[in-house]
């Protein structure tokens, strides 16, 4: 069986990514999808709108064969991590080809950017700290490096200001550099701008549009052009049940509270968290009722939005540098939900895997990561603030994979 | 001007209250009555009914000349750290006397109790190892090795068994330790036990009653034959505003979230928790929606619920071990409401006092006693989860006294 790879978050599973599916099945002629898929929160430094179980079972739903998920300490992790973590999974599950949307759409424009990168590194990382030093973002100095010596290459090459053209490249180099047999390949995206609102006469939004529409108008029905309907039927289960969606609208009431526990320097602790940033976040969170508040006050051009954002994350699940930094790759497969073909796959490639696999958390409970993740299904349901919430904490721990 | 001190938490200020302020203004002859008053948490390891300003304002009202607040590291403490903050904060302020309610009555005993446990504290103490090592709780031992003791005396001596004589010993105690000219004295409560249900028919109940009243039936009027006026016009104020009372069953999702954000181990490092009970309080965490079956969980015979509940104050806090060694005394005083006697009495000392007059924080934010206290009164608004929570964090930090 010919298996291809996908890296996700699906938050919610829309139009769109049921396009990349069935575009990428028929251009690889691959026979099974596996997703690598993240947990409760998001590579954004968000909660994810509905927990990781209904979105797992929302793509299986729609046509995935095999979900996974990816540990919180790579699927909160900057672009590269993030990359690093799912593109060794994929590899770890004998994908021959991983398939990602992008702006650019051409495979070729990413190798060939992927060669410049690695015969010019002295150049470009030179170039990235001259453009920190003026105290621009760190996506913008890599951006402005990037373009600098871009007149190197003869070669058409990607535009790395675009979101899904950054991971993309950071897919491949992940493969690169893991000496991995695995294949890329990438289709391009239908909706042009990451973050275009969603317009109803459409039925292709991005997932950030949809979230958008549903926090303003409340209401499921908005949004159902840009679903299919099994998306549909996932989100309104999750609505009868949770009550809420999963926001930091919703999560900061926590949050802050958490920030004000401890003092100023010992939120420096946390991951990703830098430069004196930690004054900044504790002053906010005494001011700020409100997420969106909250978090303009502590806005500066020297980081950005999702940035921040992670910081946020990793201050609301303890999550240290030391443990960022004693991490390397994932330590395990833990399978979320599989059809009949996914769950014939995972036999087939069962002997020759080099992970253990996860189906029940209880027998292998003593893994760093695992646990880790465990801990953020707990916070992600105490975040919601319902009794639905209330009565899910500890069931991520029991919780077996949805089979098909 | 004679000055009477009395240490409290007015959790709520009633009927009982009143009657031992009054009968101690009359029994020491004084001209000013100063109460020590423990902020937004309570030495049951409690969050308080309403926040600090609230209880301080009552107590204002019902004739209480100068209320300052006991920091939070002393008023969370167990009973003769309690005592030791209390007591120095009267003697700072020059109290002639202080005037605490007892089921004794007579401070006579108390003095021939403080002697015979000074005079025996090798055999005392020995004691306590033998009863602590056949298992049960702290306290129990305490009474056990009491009684063990009391053959060596000929005088009257006090039933240590009893809350407010230990709390009563204490403060001689503490007195004595200081070598404070202050003089006790004690005036026999009116309510025999101090865990008694509140019966309507009566004008006394205790506040543990009053409250478990308030808590079940969720109505004011059904406490009021136990409140003066000013109490109950406080407590609408409060609720008015605050749209709940404070309570753990009211804070435990918080409480929660902050057990499960944390690994078992880290949790020993919080103040007073030992002896591996942190695996039985995170383990209660997971599994319970509601505060009662948590503790209940909980609950074995070495310790005490309030003890529990102190450590869970601490976690909930943020309070560690390290902080609480490094604690010796109370650094500052920090009045919260004055009568125009009171403030005569403050004016005519000022030039005498050996600690800081804290009356804006904002001036002396350094202080780490102090730190403590705007922290705990952040926490406290937080955990009632309501706008008026919400929207008071920070205003510890710039409210001054009130003054009348």
């Amino acid at each position: 069986m010919k298996a291809t790879g996908i890296v996700v978050e699906y938050n919610p599973f829309h139009n769109g990514h049921l396009h990349h599916l069935k575009q990428s099945q028929i251009q690889t002629s691959s026979d099974i999808t596996i997703a690598v898929m993240s947990g409760n929160f998001l590579q954004r430094g968000e909660p994810a709108l509905v927990d990781k179980w209904t979105r797992a079972k929302m793509a299986l739903d729609a046509g995935v064969d095999l979900i996974v998920e990816l540990p919180y300490a790579f699927a909160t992790a900057q672009a590269s991590d993030f990359a690093k973590g799912a593109i060794f999974l994929l590899d770890a599950l004998k994908c021959d080809t991983f398939c990602f949307g992008s702006e650019e759409g051409s495979i070729a424009s990413f190798e060939h950017t992927y060669n410049l990168l690695s015969s010019k590194k002295l150049e470009y990382n030179e170039a990235i700290s001259q453009f920190v030093k003026q105290g621009i973002s760190y996506p913008k100095a890599l951006n402005e490096a990037y373009k600098s010596i871009s007149r190197f290459s003869e070669e058409p090459l990607v535009d790395l200001s675009k979101p899904n053209n950054i991971l993309g490249f950071h897919y491949l180099e992940a493969a690169r550099q893991l000496n991995s047999p695995i294949q890329p390949a990438t289709i391009q995206r239908v909706v042009a701008n990451y973050h275009d609102d969603a317009r109803e006469t459409e039925s292709i939004a991005s997932a950030t549009g949809i979230r958008k529409v549903l926090f303003e108008e409340k209401e499921l029905s908005k949004v159902h052009s840009f679903l299919p309907s099994t998306s549909i039927a996932g989100l309104e289960h999750w609505l009868e049940h949770a009550e809420s969606f999963g926001s930091w609208e919703r999560f900061y009431p926590l949050l802050r509270l958490i920030i004000l526990r401890q003092n100023k320097k010992s939120i420096a602790k946390y991951a990703e968290v830098t430069e004196g940033i930690e004054n900044a976040i504790w002053n906010a969170a005494v001011k700020n009722e409100h997420f969106q508040p909250f978090m303009e006050q502590i806005k500066s051009k020297r980081f950005t939005w999702t940035r921040i954002q992670r910081m946020l994350t990793h201050i609301y699940t303890d999550f240290t540098w030391d443990q960022l930094r004693a991490i390397e790759y994932p330590t395990y497969i833990r399978p979320l939900a599989m059809s009949s073909s996914g769950q014939a796959y995972l036999q087939s490639i069962k002997k020759d895997l080099q992970l253990p696999l996860v189906s029940r958390v209880a027998a292998s409970k003593e893994n760093i990561l695992l646990q880790l993740d465990i801990k953020a299904a707990n916070l992600y349901y105490l975040g919601l603030q319902t009794n639905y919430g209330a009565s899910m904490v500890g069931s991520d721990f029991r919780q077996i994979p949805f089979r098909q």
